[in-house]
Order: C-alpha cells, then sequence, then structure tokens
C-alpha cells in the first residue's frame, strides 16, 4: 500500500480565504486539500492544521512513527521563524520535507525572512501561492518514487 | 504566438554532471534543457547559460525589452549572493521571475543562505534538484496563463 | 447592540495577586476584570486569561470572526516577546488594539524590551500597574465612539 | 496647597494641528493644554513646549527644586531618542514620571523605535493620539493621589 | 511527609530511545524515570513529559503552588532556546532548580547554545547523558535538604 | 592499576574560602580536594591548583601523555572565558572532560557566560558550589568505567 | 515675488577660513554667502548660521510657515549625525531640500559617514568645498522653476 | 589641449528613459550625454556606458594611463555597493573623481545606501536627477582649471 | 601674563551637592571652583557650567580664538556621549585638553561607558570626584609648562 | 605603620624608554619608580613590574592578603584588555584601585579602546604620560587617607 | 609529461609596476611571470592575468577539466573579497591551492582583510611582495611531487 | 657576523607528531628545527618553543634588545588570536616579522580565522605544513639580504 504523504498547515491558515478576498486571497484551505488530493492521484494524503505548536509535533511524531508518512510538506506559517521544538521532530523524520510558503517569504520584513524550518527540510517553495501545494506534492511523490532526476538533487549540492 | 519563457542560468552551472557524479550530480545542464523542453509544451523555451554577470544583465534586458518574454525562471547560482546589478535588471522586468536553487541553499553555509535575488523574484524553489526546473516551468506557464490559483499567491501575502 | 472589548491575557498573569503580595502585588486577575467592567460600563468586556499561544490565537479569531469584537485589549505577557503567531494573528483583527503591560517593559533586561505585538497595535500602555488595565478600557471605548480626539491620533504620526 | 503637574512638550510639537490637517491631526497644542486642565481637575498644570534640549532640562530642574512638581508628563519628542542630558535630569526627579508619545512609536522607524526616556519613566504611553494626554494626567493623578491601585504596579514587576 | 521533586521533560524527549538506538541512544524516558526514582530513595519523583509549553508552565505552577515542591529538575529540550513563558514561570517557584540537558548543549549549532532559562536555575547539568537526571536528582536533594557544602554554592559566587 | 582523574583549577581558586565567608564562602579548595578523593574511592586523583595558563597546559598534556588520566575535570575559572591554548590542549586528549564551575556561570555577566572550554568538554556542571566536584567525580568514574547508562549521553546528541 | 531659498548652516561654520588656512581652508562663511548670492541671481537667499540645535529648528519652521521658502539648502555639520529634531522638522518641509557638506563625509571616520538628515533630503552634495555651495544653489533654482531635467530625478529613481 | 572629462556609467543605466516614463523617468541617457557636452563646452567629454565591470576597469585604466583624463565623473549603479575592482582602479587615478547617483541614494533600502566608490571619489552628488550630470560635469572642469574656491575643499576638511 | 585654563562643566552639573547628600554628594560646584582655583595658584580659571551644548561650543570657540586659553579642562557629563558638535569645536582647539568624568564612566551602564570626546581628549580622568579636577588642574599647568615628564606622554603612545 | 601602596606594571612596559627615545620616550620604568616614591612622601611603595598574567596575579593576592595593602595602582598594559584572570583578582580586592595608562587608550584602535580592568577599577588615569603615576599615587594617598572630597566620588556617582 | 601550474591574476593586476613606482613597485608583471617560470624550472607555468570574473572562471574550468594542471596558483586581488563565484569555481579543482597577495591583507582596511577564497584554498601566502609568487610555485611544486614533509600540513591541521 | 633568524613556536606545539599522526602529523618539531637550519644555511637560527606567553614577549624582547635579531618568524598558535600583549611585543621589534601557520586557518571555526598578530607582521604564511616554516625561513632570509624583489613587497601595497 502507497505510504501518505502528510500535508501539514500552521498557525492562522485556518482563515485562509474565509473573508476579504482582497486581503486574504479567495483560495480557502479547503479547496487548497481538493487540490493536494487531486495532485497526489492514488497516494493518499493526510492533510491537517493546527494552531498549535504541541499538536504540529505530534503529528509529525505520528509520520515518524514506524516510517507512517512517505514524506512531509509542511507549511509552518509562523513557527517557521520561532519554533526550534518543530524543527527538532523534524529532524527526527527519515524521509523527505519539503517546507512551503504561500507569498515569498525573503521580500518580507525581517522577522519573516529566515525560517528556522530550513535547515530539516530537503527543499523549499515560497511564492507559487496555493499552486505551491501542488508543486510540493507533485515533487514529493517523485522524491518517493525515486526519480533517477530527484536523485541528483542531493548529488549537485556544490553547485547550486 | 506564445511569449517564450528564459531560462537563465549563472556561473559554474556549466560543469553540471560533467564527471565525478557522486559530487557534481549525473544531470548535465544539457539534459534538463531537454527537461524544460518538455514541462514548457508548445511555449518556447530561451534556455541559456552564462559565467558573465554582464552577459546576465543582458539577457534579462532583451527579455524585458518590448515584454519579449511571459516570464524569466533564473538559477543565478553564486551571483545570488553578489550581484546587485542583476538584482537591478530583474527589478525593471515587469513580468513573473521563478528564482531557482537545485540545492535548498538555506542549509548551506552563511554566506550561501541569503540570496539577493528573492528581493525581485515572485516565488522562490530550492533543494528539489534537476526536478526544479521542471516545477519551476510548470509553475511559471501557470501563472502566465493566469490560472486563478495562482493569482491567489499575491492575495494571501498577509498570511504567509 | 454594543460590541464587546476582548482584554486578553497570556501566561503566567493567573498568578497575580495571589500569594507573596511584596513580589507579585496584590491585586489578584479577578480584581482586575472588574475595574475593567468597571471602566467599560454598559459595554460588555470578554475577560480571559490562558498560558497557551494556540488559545490566545484562537480567542483572537473568534474576536476576528465577523467583526465580533469592538476592539482587543492584550497583555501578550511573556508571549509579546517571542509569538509571531500571535502578532499574525492580531494583523488579521480590523478594529482598534491596545497592547498593555503591568510594568515599564523597557526598564527591564534586554530580553524584556522589545515586544513583537507593538507592530500590530494602535497603542501601547505600559507601566501603570493594574490601573493600565482601566485607562485602556477607557480609550478603547472612546476610540470605538469615534471620538474626535482619538482620531487625531491617526492623523498626527510624523509628529509623535 | 496641590503641587502642579508638569506637561512638558519636546521640539517640533509647536506644529501641531497648524496647517495641513490631513498630516499633521487638527488638534493643536493649545487644545490639548486645554484638555490637560480638565482632565487635572482643580490640581494645577504647568504645560509648555520647548524645541530647546537646554530649556528641557531647565524647566526638570525647576520641578524637582523643593519637589515643586507633583509628577512629570513629558513628551520628549525627537529628543527621546538622542538626548542623555534629558534622561540624566528626569533620572533626578523623585516623583512619578509618565513618557508620552502621540503616535505608536513602536512601529516607526528604527530611528524612533527606542526612547532613552523609558528608562527613567514610571510608565509610557504611546498611540492614543491627543487622547494619551488625558489618559497620563488621569493617571498621575491617582499616582501622586496614593491609589491602592497605583500601588500594585510597584509591586507585580515580575509578572509583567 | 518529604516534598516531592519535579523532574519535567519538554518537547520530543517522549520520543528518547524508542528506535534507532544508534542515533537516539538506548535509553528510553521510562528508563529515566527508574533511575531517577532510584536516586530519590524515599522522596517521592513527579516525573513528567509534555511537547506542550502551556503543560510546563502549569506544571511549574503546580510546583510553585504552595511550595508544593521541594525543587525542580527541568529539561525543557527546545524550549530552553525559544520559550520566554516558562522563564517567567521557573522566576515565580522559589525553591532550587536544577536545569538539564542530555548532551552538552555549548557545542552545538549557534541557536542551541544559549539556555533562556539558565537565567532563572541554580544550576545547569549538560552532558551527562542519562547518567545527568542522576547527578541532578542527588545534587538536588543535596539541596533541599541543607548540606553545608551545599550553601556554599550561593557565597562563592564570585570566584566561579 | 586504576588510571587517575586529573582535577585541574585555574586562576584565584586558591582564594576559595580563605577569608570573609560571606563573600567567597567557606569551604576552601583543600575541602574541595578531600571531598573529591572521597567520592573518588580507590582511583587515585591528582588534584592541583594554578594561576598559571601555562601550567595548566602542562598538566593536561602530562594527563594526554600516554593515555595517563582516566579523565580530566577541570574547573578553569576565568581562563574559560580568554584562553584557546588551554583549549587546544583539552582538545588533544583523548578522554573524557567535564568542565566543572562553582557558580552558574550563564546567570553572570556577559562576559563571563561563555565558555571557550565548552567546545572540547564532555559535560559540564555550573551552579552546584563545592557540591559540583563531587557530582563530577562520581559521573567522571561512571564514564571511564563504561557505564552503559553514560554511553546514551554519546547517541542521544540529536534530542538534547 | 520670488520666494527665497534658505542656505542654513550648523555648528562650527562659523570658523570657516578665520585662521590657519592650511587646515581650516582659506574660503570665509561670508565669502561663502556672496557666491550664494551670485549664483542666486534675482532669487533672494536666506543665509544663516548657527551653533544651536533649537535655532537651526526654529529656522526650518519659518521656512515652512506658509511655504514662505521655495527650498532649502542646509549644510547640518555635527548635527547631521545626531539630531532627530531637525531631521523632523525638515520632513515637514514640503519643498525641495538640498543637503550640503564641504568634504566628502564618506571618506571620514565612521562617526561622520552616515548622515541621518539624508533620510528628508531631495538631493545630497559632498566633497566640492565651498564650490557645493554654487552648485546646490543653481540646482535649487532649477528644481523650484520646474526644470524638466529636474523633474526626471523624481522618476528615474528604480535605476540610480 | 584640454584633457578630456571620462564620463563612466555603470549598469542598467542604458535603459534609462527608454520605456515606462512614469517608472524610469524620461531623460535617455542619449540626452544626458548630450547634456553633459553642452557642460562641458570646449573640454571633450569621453562619454561612456557598460553593464560589464570588467570594462569599467579597463575604462579607468585608460583614464589613468599617462594621466590620459583630466577628471572622472561616474555612476557606478550597482557596483557601487559591490565592486572592490573597480574602487581598487579608481584608487591608482591620481586626478579628481565625483560620484554621481541619479536619486539620493541615501534614502533608499539599505543594501543601497553605502557606495564603496566614496573611499576613492573627491565629491559625491546624489538625488539631481539627469541635472546631477551638469552639475558634476561644472564642477570637475571647475576643479581641474585649478579654481580657488575649489583647492579650499582640501583644505576645510576638518569642518566638513 | 598667563594664560587661563577653561574649566568647563556640561549639562545637570549646576545640580551637583545641593540636597540628597547622600545621592549626590555634598560637594556643590562652587566648592570644586574653589578647589580649581587653589590648586592653579596663579594661572587664572576661567570656571564656567551650562546645560546647554551651545553654549559648550561658544565657549570653546572663546578658548580656541587667538590662542586664548592654555588649555581646557571639560566635564562634559551627558554630551560626552552625544555631542559631535562639541567633539568637532574641541579638535579645532590646538592646546591640551584634559576630559574629566566625577564618577568611573566605563563602570555605569552601556550608554555612559564610550565618551566621543575621549578623540579629542589629550588625558582622561575618571572617577576621582571632586578630587579629580585638582588632580586635571594640576596636570594641566604641567603639561602647559612644559614638563619634560609631562612631554614624555607624547612619545611613549607606542607602550601604553 | 602605613600601608604600602602597590604600583603593578604590566607586559612590555619594563622596555619604556630604554632606546629610540622618539618612539617609546624617554622616562624610564626606574624614573617613574623614583617620581612614584617621591610623590608617596612617607607612605611606601612596592614599585613592580612584570610580563607575566600569572605573577600580576599573584602581587594583587599578595596586596589583597590581610589587607597588606592600602591601595593598587594598576597600569596593566595589554592585560587590560584581555585578562579575566587579572580583573577576578582585582574584584578580591577590598581597598581602592586606580587603573593607569601612559596614553590616552580611547584614542586608539578599538582592539586597545576598553578595558576590562575598569570594571573593578575606582578610578580610571590615561594619557598623562608618566605624569599620571605621580597624579594616580597622589590621588591613591588622599582616598586612603579618608580625605573628605574623595568621599564626594563615591556620592555624585548619579552625575557623572 | 609534467602537468603545468597555472599562476592565475586578478583585477588591477596588469598595473604592477607600470609607472610611479614608489607608489606601485618596480616589478611589473612580466618580470613576476619570469621569476615563477624559473623557479618551476621543468614544470610549464600557466601564467595569466584578467581582470574579468567571468575569464578567471573559465580559466578555472579549463584547469579543472581533466585535471589538466597540477595546482593553481591565485592572486585573485579585489576579487577575494567579493566572489562567490570563483569560489565556488576553485571548489570543484580538485589539486591544490595556494592563495598569494603581494601585501599582507590583514593589515588592510576592513573590507580587504578576509578573503573569501580561503575557504577553498590549500594554503595562503600574504605579505612577501614579489618573492611571495616563487615561494608559492616553490611550495606548489612539492605538494605536487608528494614531498612527506607537505603531507604533514593535511596530518597537522588540530595544532595549527 | 650573521644576525640570528628567531624562530618562535607558541603553545601545545611541543606535541607535533609525537603520537597518533593520523591525527597530529608525522613531522615532529624536533624535525622542523633540523629543516629551518637546513634553509638557514650558514645564517644561525634561534629556535625555540614555549607554552608561555610570558617567556614569549621576553624572547622578543631578547630579539629585540640591541636589534640582535635579524628577523623573527613566528607560530604564536593559539596565542595569535587573544594574546595583545605578544602583539605589542612583535610592535617594538625594528626587524621584519613572518607570520607562521602550520593549517590554512582562515578554514577553521571563527575563533581560529583571525590573527591578532597580523597587524605587527610583515608576511603571513599559512596552511603549508612544515614546509611553511622552510618557505618562510628563506624569505626572511632574502628580505635581510636586502633582496631587491623583496623590496617590491613594501611599494605596490596599493595594488594586494
Amino acid at each position: 500500500m502507497l505510504k501518505p504523504i502528510y500535508v501539514l498547515n500552521g498557525p492562522n491558515l485556518n482563515r485562509l480565504g474565509l473573508r476579504e478576498p482582497d486581503i486574504y486571497g479567495r483560495t480557502t484551505l479547503a479547496e487548497i486539500e481538493t487540490l493536494c488530493r487531486q495532485a497526489a492521484g492514488a497516494r493518499p494524503v493526510e492533510f491537517r492544521q493546527t494552531n498549535s505548536e504541541t499538536q504540529m509535533i505530534d503529528w509529525i511524531h505520528e509520520a515518524t512513527d514506524q516510517d507512517r508518512a512517505g514524506g512531509i510538506v509542511i507549511n509552518p506559517a509562523a513557527y517557521s521563524f520561532t519554533s526550534i521544538a518543530i524543527l527538532d521532530a523534524l529532524k527526527m523524520f527519515a524521509g523527505p520535507i519539503i517546507e512551503l510558503h504561500i507569498s515569498n517569504i525573503h521580500r518580507r520584513e525581517a522577522i519573516y525572512q529566515h525560517s528556522l524550518m530550513s535547515r530539516a527540510a530537503t527543499a523549499v517553495i515560497a511564492g507559487l501561492g496555493a499552486r505551491g501545494y501542488v508543486a510540493a506534492v507533485q515533487a514529493m511523490i517523485e522524491i518517493i518514487e525515486r526519480d533517477p532526476t530527484g536523485a541528483a538533487a542531493l548529488q549537485g549540492e556544490a553547485l547550486r
């Protein structure tokens, strides 16, 4: 049976697209979940959101336990910048991790520019909006299924 | 006629996959070019590499001139961290820009962690290896073709 | 019907005035709640305390949802200095926010001097003790009720 | 006889509300003086403004001399960020000091964020506009008149 | 009756020794609990673990309430570096506090080197592995039981 | 024959407990030596003090030569913060090293907070007073005698 | 009638060219005033010098009042680096401001390199000696008289 | 014969005024060249632009060789902030150097505020738009022709 | 005729010894003036105090003009740390300058530790109380009268 | 019997005045010793020099032991900037300490500007050359003999 | 056949010794080339200079391709401090690299002190003038020819 | 008679090559001494090692005294990074100084990267292993014997 991909969303993302679309966008998290499931095809997706650092840690432990998850796609939102506890949990996960941000965090104010999570992530995608989730899930499936192109990423590090 | 996507590669990337595959990866830049063209489908791709900061600026001017390019995918390599001149050229380009890094630069030594280019980029993809080019070209096409999901990226910025 | 003012209190404030009055003061949080209700008069007050960052975020979402709250008075205590997640929740609240500190945090050790919350707050009151809650609630009511004097605050920003 | 409250205003505040109300607010310093006197009731108010660091120091010495003032409310404006001489004068004043800023200085550019004066102030109020003067005078009177609630501020410092 | 020692463990420590012993060690937290109880002898031990910052604060309040605990041994794990809220809770505890780290945190990457908790701790033990818990419990009992040698620690501070 | 434990003490520690016990403590270094020998039991202890950086280096070389010492317990006092030469000597010692401080250095002024020695130490104990020597010697013996619990320290590093 | 240009000079500039020409130059401030008047032609010049921060603020207020001045040329000398009060006064002036320095301050010691005034200035001229005053007055007249070339400065900002 | 003035322009300045005048200004580099030649009168002008750091260095060498140029006016654009190689070339030029920026760089983002070139420049003009070129050429001619006023710049350095 | 020594005192020093001797000392500035005159013997002393930065600059200009003063002893108080304008005035004085502080400023909070004035001072005396004025005047007289021992100070700089 | 003053000199000071008087001054350390003894009058002087940090610590211990010295005048030379061990020894000395530097260290390169010793010194004298020793010894005698003027130094700290 | 040594020289070095020998030295780059060939004996030398970062990268690629060069001696001049692109190219070269600077860069201004290239270099020689090239070529030959003494360099790293 | 070269070695270098050749290299300091003597030929070599900062200072004084040494080759080891006292001693030596490091210190951890000694050294050689001593002695002899090539080093400083 195919191992699921965990798609984990951090604080305040439950507000996505709920009201004032000019400011917060029109796509709701429920719609993003649908996009992820479509992108994943036959492979199951554990799609979750929490405002709790503790809950996020527990979900990562669940994904880690007995290598239950094939990979983790995580949008840690504000915890990207403050939670060493989530970083430590991610470090214990042996599979691939893709860190996702809806906006290009590197263009924002200083406190939002440097994600602690990147130290544990295989890859980072930022600024593609809801579309980034689709790209992340597709890339994760390729990595899990040992795509030879994906393997090059591990080898070519010296060239950036 | 469809506007081309410019895929621009910076210094040392001409060495990708040439020798010592354990260290520099097995995928050559020529193979990456093929992957990009496949991903772009009918849309033309201007795929180029240079070790010259000046050449890179000129290509971006070419892409900017009369809005010739639909979008720019750029792997600035080492110039990511040192070239304000390329950053300034990118700022003059009115279309979408996706910055690409083969490895996850945020895990590397301090001098490689903070790309100046991100200040001008719509989105950033790092750590997906050669696969990242495919993801970038696919995302670029969706953004160019006014995919509603892509539009949400511009709106949801406050939520990250 | 008058919209309520949310008065939200962060970690360790449940210990206020419980014992050792020489060190922790004599006024309990229950007494402060009474002072707030008196100051608010006919306007309802949602007075709450939590040691949980998650709970604080959820309460701010509740206040934000359908513009339920007229304004938020928040004493974020230690989370002032560490929680970008609460800051992000506050940024989504469209009404006025008054940040409150019992002591003058700017006189304390470096780690207590710079509140992240101030980036989202309309106003900050620090060092007035329990009296500060009364001042905050009174000022909040004036701002909500469109006191012309309060409006000047938005205009005179360049003069400090 | 009741000791007066000194309300001291620093550089450029003489321009408040004079012209261009959209930018500098509609409330003039003369109107703020009236608000302060109303808030002070029977207690006299020494309300002054100066563009001179030296004059400000001399007024604080005057307030200090023979404990002439019951308390000082000070809006040091730009001198907040540069004048150690005024800070030193304030440190010699034995009574309560409330530092006031019309706007929320903590949201402004870096050079305006950290007031030197806060090291000598009992309390700080920022961002309430002209309304902040009223809140400051009211709080000052309560502190002077030994309100038990105000006393708690000195005791609860460890809880913030 | 002897007051208990609280032995409090922070996030991710529930994963200790569960799998992959080469990486995470062979000793489980349950075994460490047994070691602590043996070291404590007749004195009761409240041995707990949580991934929740809030839960940790509540337990410290519990230990503080009516001086219920004789002392606190705490391994705050990742919260050592980020939680001012736990630090504030510890500051309210009047008894001795021993901070414990399984590894020598001072040899790790910069983000793990400086524990905020040390500002409230009586003593710090780092790098002794599971053995450190035994040393901490033994030292705590001596401090509680007013060992004259332990008292010297408070006096000899100037000599380090 | 059992290899000795070297217990090395740095500058100014010869003044411990000599006079003014309120300030410098009552325990002399001679008494601490006795405590160490008791804690070491049958295993010999080389207990020494010096105000000389050079002498300290020479003693570490002596301990290193032909693996003469089973382990080193070192209280480097002020040299903790300034001597890279002692750090380099410690790095050449192949056995376990426990760094000891009588007070909790992490609570002191900035210049005393970050020990260079910690980069070479297996473990660090700070703040237990003279009692810390006993804990250090006991822990050192367990590490030398290959206590399985001690071994876990090397494995569990990722969990802190 | 033509509005005057204010040419304001800060502390110590009254000493220009008075004695020791090898060190302080041969041109006196009176001679510079003559140069300015010649350069201004028919347009009146208010040429002043003060060692007083307060006086400087008052002159800028005078220039601001009823848009009395057409533009301000200011050599703030030492106050460039320390006076936020003068900066705030300049920010209230709606017309063009040219900041002038006799020497190239960017080549001097660190404390002289970064002028606070530049945040409010339209343009900065440094290092042209007394000649810089002429260049500043000429440029100011062109800007005031809506020279189309001068207007380009406002538009071409992105190109530097 | 009169020695020429070199007017050297750095990267991206070839785009000046080409399109979108609201953003990039209406004045083209060709028009600026005309302005420079008019300002220079009989004295020849070598007016050039390049996107190449190497080309810029070579031109400065050309100007330096046999003291071919009377002076250099340089708008290094983005290379102002990154090219120590151009700085070193400028240091070898014995004549006067005027550094020019179209906008007031000191008001821009941090990466654009501090020009390395200023360490080698005689004078700096920033923020006068295309008009700045005229001012620079005029000032350069005066300096070259030994205007006594210009000489004072070298003497009055201590007064700024 | 003997040139006078200028003894210049900065802000707040007019409050010395006026009241609360436990805090502000018992010696008034008038008494210090007497001490200075006694120490100076036949040589006249210009002893002054001001709270005004401008006045201080003007007095230094007066001392500088026609080399009127033999030397300057200055206690700049708070202006030590903020006034580049006074520093610039001091730099123009050709004679010896002794900077004086009543307390040892290097032991105080960070904002009081580094005097800008020291860049222009021949010598610095701090922490000797009112006695420091006597030492400063005596040393100044010796320097002025070309004491050979004093001359060695200029020569032995390399040895500190 | 009068307690002696210890005058302790640090590394390289044995080279004072030996050769090349233009560079190292003409006054030898032996001549300085004579000056000190003359200044001390009847009070004995222990005048010593060492290049050894250890020797310096031992001499301070000697001075401390049984309060043998009336006061310490110390020119720690290079150890001023690097030796926390000497600082710790000085902290244990209960009497007055005057730190002396031949040159004005605050004008030198950054590494020479901030003496660690100043944290333990009563007073600091810098820049008076050999004359500084005389001033230091004279001041020390006055402090020891309880000169009321000297006592004011301890009281007036708040005024600087 | 013996593999050549590449001796690569960066920007501005083509100006060495051309004119003004007092400032730029008397030795030309052509003479240095002769010295290098003499020092290399039978082994061929590729001696080149460029002002182009791109050309330098291409030459390093040439040296790297098929291990064409036995070793690289590089004087990167100004690119030492700014070119991550050249650093990345050097990292791909498998053989020994000696970085050379004519002057002792560590004594120069801050911007010249820290070479990025040193991260990829086997060894660094600075300050020996043209003589340094001879030393570098001689050392390179010994390293290439597997001199046992040279091998010790790789082993003794821990001792520096 | 030929003046000797002093080859001075700092702390821990007496351990070079003694044991564990894989880690500490195979070349002993005695063998390095032999290499130095061979390289020096007829010129005598004072080859010494010490773990004592004081001894190192004394040897430099010895070399300085009466210009006894022709030049100093110094491997200060750990003292490179901490000893201003040795730096000061080196500054008094009038002849050439070559600083030597066995490994390339610029590639090591931050605390080992910046040698204080470089401020006094004529040249620096790092990373050539034991071979570096030979290169240093050879270069020193050429400098002493006034090799014209060596002289160029002093002249070409501006080109690096």
